[in-house]
């Protein structure tokens, strides 16, 4: 035995003797502080006595024989062959003649860095889900891991299931070679067509908030969450690990994390891996994880240490669990927040893969991030070296003789559902199950009349979400998340039914907080965002709340989840989820003191540049038009619907009929407040917004007063989409229909509630664009009062009125004289709220009247 | 004294004995491991001995004198009083009088949770600037600490210099409280309009990587930066206390982190308040800090702690600088990683705020968060409170009978540029030194004829980049950010001259990493944001490098600054800063392996929301306008520029002289690729970007070769806004000039490098709208070759010419014939790359011959 493996045994030891005792606390806290007072209980205590217990009530473990961590040797050598084969081989799959150029892809495309590690990883993981029967899932942080999650749902059978093309024999393998990162075929993530995944990774630093979201209301899955050193420099990754936070042992089930540290990224180390060891235990402690280290790379003693880790690391969550679960009859708890278990892997980046090429070190360094041995037909060497590369790993003593891994090797693996790439969770839309929806009418606002005073739409809509909560509390299968905004944004009825989910200390002043709820809040939308998608991704229902103009935020999780949702859409074996719906409530219009930081309505704008087919936009006018829309948007499957709504008292509009009817037409006449009867209108003053309807609705008394004569038009639109053609987005209104609502030829003033081009380039093609007028934001405005706000844009009352002016010669003088009186007006308003600081009372009690 | 405030003094004392000691590591690693091998050398050891050489050589510390802190106690009570002021007084501000209803604003808007422990630390940061002599600015990251840090400035004197209307008496007071939440007034943040300030803060999250980026290259520089346990919460603020691994001390400056533990955001606890002391602890010496606890409510006590941490903060920083400043002679340093000090600072939130309202305790509760004493003027015994509250700091023993601070206050604060609210640091304008830049005609790619192959035009840009980093090193004011990507992205050049800055530990196969180096590179997209802008918000220049589609993920970062800038620039005493400039390397159209994850070209349509003084988009088709492009975008000040640009070898169109002179225009008629003459054209073949404008040629060379008497417009378009109106942005083309480009009645087809729908966004005023056809990315396309990826997106040269002969009824039946031609090749080429992996070698190889 050289010196170094010697060195490597003596650390394998330490870890066994280190974390065989796995109390989380004793020991470990630095310089024995016992802190400020009396926090709340250290989590499970589980000394070697416990894990004993545990052994005489659960499986007893394997006995990690020699012949048991040899087989588990040959299933991942089996694993890393399948790798490098489909980063370089379109032939030849099991080498059964010398390895030839022609064999070898021309573009060599994918990443060998990361994919061993993985491969390690699923295959002790096999081991434990048969050894304790586990319900488990896989999450592929790392990004490139794509070869490593197509192997090993090939070794276990569930992609030949899937894709019957890609058979287990040569000429399956064949096929399985090919396809990756070969035009037409597969990228090299864990990308929606890898049976297993819910988590592609394309884009860094959502595993853990996804793998989170997973296993709320799941008490019997663990997700094992393979968390990259890379993908941990990440922001969203970095808060994640708070996560633990919100976790109830009792209702919802684990995640393991697996820290894989390999030391690099694309080019450069990673910070974790180079702070000291002691820094990175801390840091993990400090997250109220316990780490348990398995540190080498000879793979022998590697094999052993990780078995011994993930059995303690199993039973750590099983006896967290049991004491949890046992000791507390209901969902309120008494324990104290577990300090759960993770692994840390320090494995070299590119294990097992070459060790130098051209006199470069390769493994255990960044250059094995991608293709180690490039271009072998030019390059001298290079396919000698491939060749020796690929029968490192032995393959005739893996496959049989028709390309099938060998049996004692396959029953490895899990069987069924077991298999991680066969979980039905990972498939969610196997396991939805409608949510239990009470009547939306029932929530309805009282409208007797149009411009009956409000209490602010989503205080209206607050009662239908806590009542889907409550119905739907047996099946847990609905959850509400968002930035600490949900009685903000004026959905404090759900505290009337449930709580928020909350698993660190309470104090006395605390309200609305319990082990387990209905609400998720952190102060990151980064986390919301990620714990409703892996939340949504595994079969269940949510909502997302936020502020308008910080949903920008994970505007590139909106991205992604998108491409995710328009790829599986086309995947028939990829069942179909719930959509993702985003309630936009404190809104760009009603930001009077927070000013100009918190008005951003650009959201739409990102989110209409997705697949037409995924993504849906309302802007309910009012409280029942939004009871309305809401109550569709939580029925609807694999969308995501984009619901904005305010919160502050405003006038309604509809009662509880025609909202519905408004809301499934999507946008239509208001009668009500038109004028023109049977025939062409004068002018079309079109909505779309809660604050563009009343500053429309406003205009058009002014108008009405002012010019009796005129034939008004009152256009309101909830469904955004509905005005793009049909040929652009399924909602889209056929080029008759929209002129008929907007004339071919008449001035049309449009007041939107976002940014003003979105109207035009949803209507750039209609007929009668080039007489579309649209007010909308446009960057102005700091600390205002509401009307000053719509002035500042341009988007009040008044200034639709001159618009209209301006687009109707026919007003004559008349016109002319009341643009003057309303530019009076303007000033006067200005001087008024700078003493008053409110709007002039005749604004801010301005009501409808109705027909004049 | 009571037994808690006994208890209190014990901690007190406990907390001086603990850390007036402040060894780094010894004691404080959790159970003495000492880690898997010899990691980088623990940081400043610094012991007693230690500080007291320093006081040798610096100043001695103040003797915390009973009067000293009595003092302190007065200037705090002072701020907090301005503080209460402003959210609620419109008159009657220093109390002459009995308070009246009329003295108290009608709307009550501000948040005062956070305000006393920002006023508090304020305070204690004056008298360590004094003591010490130190350049100091504040950033507070709790996000409404508006009334603070506008009460700090007046108090100190700076506010009232920027705005003499705010003048030091009873009528400035007036209006200082007046103008706080008030219509037209200033928001409850540290807005742009607050002097000292560069964080805002209205969005959450960055208060820590704008901190180190002010303090990159800025040596003597030390930014107090609060966090608060709220913001801690959020992704990017998680990640960012890692920044420590990237910082000199030799060259930079220092960041002081106070965690501002106030145990609640808005409605909810913060997860740091509410987990143990040790956890806590745990985190913060993992994440490398030294954290010094500060804790208790009684302001005696706390000041005494305060101060006391304080001192031994600045002495910890000083005695980190110099032992790496003395002991080293060059940039490269040999010290190990010091552990650099911070202070927690663990007060309630609302502190010294009323303590029970309505019987509810607010003070120590969320319920401090916004204003605690609600509506004056209908709650019973309200306004009593609020005078009780107010007279509870007895201003008149404050503020002279003129209504300014007393001298024997006011001079507790620094003077002159020392005061946080003056210091040059912080309207970084002031500082701003032009970059020394080489010419770019210099670094030109011969571009002998129109086609010529190139070698990728980031990698052209390289080493002009190279030498603007090599000829500013001596004025240090130029870095290069990016997440991991800069030698992805074609910049490896760079490197030739500097290092990535890495100030962890290292190992012998890393290349590139030195301790100081103008490449900054962590894998956080969040990071290189945040460290530029405030590396721009100080005064110096930069470049973000990243691939397009994540640059989303800093989307609402985006807004924020953009929102800064837009203000800034209309406040005269706010200097210009250099421009936020973007290189979008590694775009849409060349993914042929990341796939769909990775297509993302909508960051433009984000950006061209935001006003139009602000932003600027460049999509220069080849090297030499990359490089023209981006010599402007760094001489230019105050603008966000977004730069696209590929890294694939392509050909390349423009000498350098052709190049400059096309970027010039922004827009202009390519004649050599052109065939109307003095003529109108049949047709424009418009096209915006590389890939685009390779199509475009390629259709054109097909359409010429195939219809000889066709004439042919070939417009190409480098600066995007050029597009609009001049009326929308400075940009703009007027009427007249685009109609001479695009004709006002031809067939335009455009191919556009980003979602087609743009082009129409920014043109639908314009004459000829109803004839621009755009082609642009639709959201398909997962593993695709290069041409491939355009024909499923169908902007490939095939479709162009399609789409041209679709719209020139004279093409007729030799049109028609074409037609099929190219649909038929489309079928060769897919098959060929189904078999072959790559573009059939007559595109692959595809050449621009000229005119025929």
């Amino acid at each position: 035995m050289s010196r170094s493996l010697e060195l490597e045994r003596i650390n394998t030891l330490r870890f066994l003797a280190v974390n065989m005792v796995p109390n989380a606390n004793s020991g470990h806290t630095p310089g024995g502080r016992t802190g400020g007072g009396a926090g709340p209980k250290t989590g499970q205590q589980c000394s070697t006595a416990v894990i004993a217990e545990i052994g005489m009530t659960k499986k007893q473990p394997d006995v990690l024989t020699p012949e048991l961590l040899e087989s588990i040797d040959r299933y991942w050598r089996a694993a890393n062959y399948l790798s490098v084969g489909q980063i370089y081989l379109c032939d030849n799959p099991l080498l059964r003649r010398p390895l030839a150029l022609t064999d070898v892809k021309h573009m060599l495309l994918g990443h060998w860095g990361t994919t061993p590690g993985q491969n390690f990883i699923y295959a002790h993981l096999n081991r434990v889900i048969k050894q304790y029967d586990l319900d488990m899932i896989y999450v592929s942080g790392p990004g490139h891991g794509g070869p490593a999650v197509v192997a090993n749902t090939y070794l276990e059978g569930t992609y030949s299931e899937i894709y019957p093309d890609i058979s287990q024999d040569d000429a399956g393998l064949q096929k399985l070679f090919l396809q990756f990162s070969f035009p037409g075929g597969i990228p090299s993530h864990a990308s929606p067509e890898c049976p297993g995944s819910i988590h592609e990774g394309g884009e860094l630093g959502y595993s853990l908030s996804h793998s989170f979201g997973a296993v709320f209301d799941n008490p019997e899955l663990i997700v094992a969450c393979v968390v990259g050193d890379g993908e941990a420099e990440t922001g969203p990754l970095a808060t994640a690990w708070h996560s633990n936070k919100f976790l109830n042992p009792v209702t919802d089930g684990a995640v393991l994390p697996i820290l894989h540290l390999n030391g690099y990224k694309i080019a450069n180390p990673t910070v974790l891996a180079r702070i000291t060891h002691e820094e990175l235990e801390q840091l993990l402690r400090g997250y109220g994880w316990t780490p348990i280290f398995v540190e080498g790379h000879e793979p022998a003693l590697m094999h052993e240490a990780m078995a011994t880790a993930l059995d303690t690391a199993v039973q750590q969550i099983q006896q967290i669990q049991q004491n949890a679960r046992v000791m507390n009859d209901d969902d309120a708890g008494g324990f104290a927040r577990p300090r759960w278990p993770m692994i840390v892997l320090k494995s070299p980046k590119g294990w097992t893969g070459p060790k130098f090429v051209d006199g470069f070190q390769i493994e255990g360094t960044f250059r094995a991030h991608q293709v180690p041995i490039s271009d072998p037909a030019a390059q001298p060497g290079h396919l000698e070296l491939l060749n020796d590369w690929l029968r490192s790993y032995r393959p005739q003593e893996l496959f049989d003789e028709r390309g099938r891994l060998l049996p004692e090797l396959a029953k490895l693996a899990p069987e069924g559902e077991r298999r991680m790439g066969a979980n039905p969770h990972a498939n969610g839309g196997l396991l939805l199950r409608d949510l239990h929806m009470p009547d939306f009418r029932e929530y309805a606002c009282d409208v007797p009349t149009p411009g009956a005073s409000g209490i602010g739409d989503t205080h209206v809509l607050g009662p239908f979400l806590r009542d889907i909560a409550k119905i739907n509390q047996e099946q847990r299968n609905f959850r509400v998340f968002g930035p600490d905004e949900t009685i903000s944004n004026g959905l404090v009825a759900l505290f009337e039914t449930t709580d928020r989910q909350w698993d660190a200390a309470t104090e006395p002043n605390d309200e609305h907080l319990a082990p387990t709820g209905r609400v998720m809040e952190m102060l990151s939308e980064h986390q919301c965002e990620g714990w409703l998608e892996g939340y949504l991704l595994t079969g269940r229902h949510g909502l997302f709340n936020c502020y308008e103009a910080f949903i920008h935020i994970i505007d590139s999780m909106f991205n992604q989840h998108a491409k995710w949702l328009k790829v599986t859409s086309h995947l028939p074996w990829r069942r179909k989820i719930a959509s993702l719906n985003y309630l936009l409530a404190s809104h760009v219009w009603r930001q009077d003191h927070n000013g100009f930081t918190h008005q951003d309505p650009g959201f739409i704008d990102h989110v209409v540049n997705k697949k037409a087919e995924i993504v849906r936009v309302y802007l309910p006018p009012d409280a029942n038009c939004l009871l309305s829309v809401m109550d569709h948007c939580l029925r609807s499957r694999h969308y995501v619907n984009v619901v904005i709504a305010g919160k502050h008292p405003a006038p309604q509009w509809l009662d509880m009929d025609a909202a519905a009817q408004h809301c499934a037409a999507g946008i239509g006449i208001w009668e009500w407040a038109s004028n023109d009867g049977d025939q062409a209108p004068d002018v079309v003053m079109a909505c779309c917004g809660d604050v563009p309807t009343l500053e429309t609705l406003a205009a058009v008394s002014i108008l009405r007063e002012n010019f009796p004569e005129l034939k008004i038009r009152v256009v309101n639109v909830v469904d955004l989409m509905r005005l793009q053609p049909q040929t652009e987005h399924p909602h889209g209104m056929n080029g008759q229909d929209f002129d008929e609502l907007f004339t071919t030829n008449k001035p049309v003033i449009f007041a939107f509630h976002a940014y003003p081009w979105l109207i035009h380039r949803l209507t750039y093609r209609r007929t009668n664009h080039e007489n579309i007028h649209v007010r909308g934001y446009k960057e102005e405005g700091s600390i205002t009062t509401p009307f000053d706000m719509t002035v500042l844009n341009e988007m009040d009352r008044f200034h639709l009125v001159m618009d209209t002016i301006d687009r109707l010669p026919q007003t004559g003088d008349k016109g002319l004289a009341l643009k003057r009186r309303l530019k009076e007006k303007l000033i006067e308003h200005k001087i008024y709220i700078d003493k008053n600081g409110q709007d002039l009372p005749e604004i801010r009690d301005w009501q409808w009247r109705g027909k004049t």
